[in-house]
């Protein structure tokens, strides 16, 4: 299973992906696209969607985890978000990729074993479980975080099912 | 030039289809897409990508126009609202259409002359400017509300850039 996890943002959308065998977990890249700033929103739009196809097909995942956006106290702040999740959804579902969803909390838990644990902490933990050379850039690492975290699930789901392949919360493959 | 309005929800996405000749507004077709009630995120999103690329291939619109969402004061609501209109707009750039945005009171405002116009006289007003026989139902009324804004600023564009066609806010064709 290769997972393609991601952290989207407005301006900045995270991406990591890490091959699952096993309780092994390799690293296969990871990076971060970036809209154009002062562009209209459908060419942000269009910046985001693109970006998503050149990693599926540069990386070839069989499956994407995404992180629920945290819903902010600006409003306006919160429906850019949206948008730019809506954009990333949208272009998983055009490569046609099984989609789950995780939140902050369940990252910071899978990954650090506390749900508060900071920015910091999250890169740490994510270039040991990877054994990273150096830490990631912080919006790859939480987009790593996710798809450790989905490692973690889909291991523990398939473990619950004897090895049997079913939809549970996203789908698993 | 035929335009196709759009009024994004999370729950019900407005579109109505007209045709501008001139100072004539003709109307093509209006109708609603409705995600699926308890789907997930990445159902209702796909459900919209879907129910979008098939209008689009139906009517043939040269050009969008998206309604600017209400920014809801339930933040939960607003995520929702943005990640349907990141869809929508995903769904349409993916069509290549040029896409413009109007505000719900400039929508207002061109259909009715009143910014604070409410649901029953947008209704009413859409009704009466394209001559149609029933009152449409109120989510399809407000995207043919969009397009007909849309008829109108593309109108007023086109005179003041004595009939050339350059980029204006959204993009012209």
């Amino acid at each position: 299973m290769r997972v393609l996890g991601i952290d989207p943002g407005s301006r900045v959308t995270g991406f990591g992906v890490l091959d699952i065998d096993g309780q092994h977990r390799h690293y296969v890249a990871s990076g971060c696209i970036r809209t154009p700033v002062g562009g209209t929103l459908p060419q942000r739009i269009e910046s985001l969607l693109k970006g998503i196809a050149e990693v599926v097909a540069a990386y070839q995942p069989t499956v994407a985890a995404v992180e629920q956006v945290f819903v902010n106290v600006n409003p306006q702040s919160t429906l850019l978000l949206g948008q730019a999740r809506g954009a990333v959804i949208s272009a998983l579902v055009i490569a046609q990729l099984p989609i789950s969803e995780y939140t902050a909390l369940q990252v910071k838990q899978a990954v650090v074993g506390n749900g508060h644990a900071d920015k910091e902490q999250v890169q740490h933990m994510v270039q040991r479980l990877l054994r990273l050379n150096g830490l990631p850039q912080a919006d790859a690492a939480d987009a790593l975080a996710v798809a450790l975290t989905h490692a973690n699930h889909a291991g523990s789901a398939l473990k619950q099912l004897g090895g049997g392949l079913k939809i549970r919360r996203g789908r698993l493959t």
